[in-house]
């Protein structure tokens, strides 16, 4: 339906005559079965949605424990170089099921979408979203679709929840670090966070830099099987970038780390970015890596099973867990000197994802 | 920390001295830690949320099959009379798992935040969610935040995904409606949306309805245990009311379906604000009914159960289920004539949920 009367909205008012979304879609009427048939399962169809209920009926898994987990996704802009929302919320959900050493299984995608949103772009989110669960061996099995009036959102935001199961006595947890440990991460840091800041206008910068966004389960897999008992935890170092997630983590476990500045891997065009921007790549958001702790003994295996997976060919050590109640998180320079990596309090890259 | 700048947002202007969300409460820092422990942690807090990482790891449940549903929820005005968006969004995706027949075990709960929502706002919510979780007998237990900047979002959306295990056995799904079953309505029809209505401020009049938003599941347990293999499907009428789940329904399980217009109790102050706004209450949203489509062996017994439950006390048949390929809807009135139930295309009530 086209609508002649867009003003004031954040969507794109260049084309008129393409088909938007209305609050029609919204209303529990037959606009609404017509966009869940024609957009949502069109792209996602599978037994379980096609089952046309409010809900999905779904064999009881088989494991250790049912592991579940959400995210609710904001990104701004909604496509960029490596992904788009669709996608992002996949691997998003799909990471966070993997960390705990899950096999992710099933999804349920939310989405809220802003009156006047061109059904091209929700097409596009909608299949791309369709490629990243089949790619991660997952089904997206119900799901929810609201629609609040211009202004009153940004485009749409999409809130994906995740179930998985976990091999019979694998227990990954973020307080299991111990003096000792090795700390591994599997590659470069910083490339979604400057990507979707690259995108956007007025930054007025262009690089040639892509999002990471990747579901890590593959990789998740292969480190279990080669290092099982000796994983403590892993975690992906989303919001906040690397600097939050080792200050969570040493948090919760009640230990400190030290860790090695030259072992962290940044690419070039992402620190040259960074240097523009006044960043630190440790605090840049990344969506497709990933931080192990690890005995000291498990260490040799798991880097070995990482190298040989494509998304963890430059994983490294970058440094130890140490002892220390207050749970400080030190970087080691060159120099021989070492600097406390802070937790930020405040905001650095807002809707990231 | 009081924000001065409040100019053209939705969200409340009296007091400029209340704390309020920040982007830095969703920036992965210390601010969000913060926040997640002094307002969700504080008010749903139970061993799988207090793990404290990104997914929480469940006992596998016993059972038939896993069910999973989500629900998003954008309802305005967050708070009217007999609950909030926080209530609801327990209610809403509580019921979608107990209509398959599930008892429901554990929520996740995802937080969208427009920057300048009153932080007391977001702890009132937080903690109605947490005593309908309680009341429901299911656990929070995992979540995410996300803030947008203000104007991007409506004060708070949010939105639950639900996992539950139905009985071994039981199949209920909306495709099982066949002629000659029963159609169970478990009271009165467009409280909520009619509730909802009368605190929009524009709309111009006052009424004591409230919303009957309620977790199902009780009644639900009560129902299966006392109809078991008779019962075929329930499922509640929400957006789009009565009309749109019927109309449904019937094209789920390619039937007809013949209703008595007499049967359907619609309390005298929702139908006059109803006549007010020139809306059939066939349409009007609903969060604490249930439709349940049965056997005609199973009908003493279900209404039986459903009238010793609180929530189930005005329970009736409301029709039956006729051989009809097209899918028609016909209410018959008083006066022996029939009408088609539309199933609207359009918008009535947005924001309704």
């Amino acid at each position: 339906m086209s609508d002649p009367s867009i003003t004031g909205s954040s969507l794109s008012k260049g084309d008129r005559d393409i088909d938007r979304v209305t609050m029609t879609h919204g209303a529990g009427g037959r606009a609404m079965a017509d966009l869940i048939r024609d957009v949502f399962h069109a792209a996602l169809g599978n037994p379980w949605l096609d089952q046309g209920n409010d809900q999905a009926a779904l064999p009881i898994p088989e494991g250790g424990s049912l592991v579940m987990s959400t995210d609710g996704f904001v990104i701004s802009p909604l496509f960029f170089p490596g992904g788009d929302i669709g996608s992002l919320a996949v691997h998003g959900t799909v990471n966070d099921l993997a960390m705990s050493g899950a096999r992710p299984l099933y999804l349920s995608a939310s989405f809220i979408l802003e009156e006047g949103l061109p059904l091209a772009d929700l097409r596009r989110i909608v299949q791309s979203m369709a490629g990243a669960a089949r790619d991660a061996g997952v089904a997206v099995v119900t799901g929810d679709t609201k629609v609040v009036d211009r202004g009153k959102a940004d485009g749409v935001f999409i809130t994906t929840a995740g179930v998985g199961v976990t091999p019979v006595g694998l227990t990954l947890s973020g307080d299991r670090a111990r003096p000792g440990d090795g700390i591994v991460l599997s590659g470069s840091i910083g490339d979604h966070g400057m990507a979707v800041m690259a995108q956007r206008e007025h930054l007025g910068f262009e690089t040639t830099i892509r999002s990471d966004s990747a579901a890590l389960n593959g990789l998740v897999a292969a480190m279990v099987s080669a290092a099982g008992p000796h994983l403590k935890l892993m975690r992906d170092p989303t919001r906040g970038g690397l600097a939050a997630t080792l200050n969570e983590l040493a948090r919760q476990s009640g230990v400190g780390m030290r860790i090695d500045e030259q072992a962290i891997v940044v690419k070039a065009e992402v620190r040259a970015a960074c240097e523009i921007l006044g960043l630190d790549p440790i605090h840049v958001a990344n969506e497709g890596k990933l931080i192990a702790v690890v005995a000291p003994d498990g260490v040799p295996a798991l880097l070995a099973a990482m190298g040989a997976h494509p998304l963890g060919r430059e994983a490294s050590v970058i440094g130890r867990v140490v002892a220390d109640p207050d749970g400080r998180v030190i970087m080691e320079t060159p120099f021989g000197g070492g600097r406390l990596i802070p937790w930020m309090a405040g905001e650095q890259l807002p809707r990231i994802c």
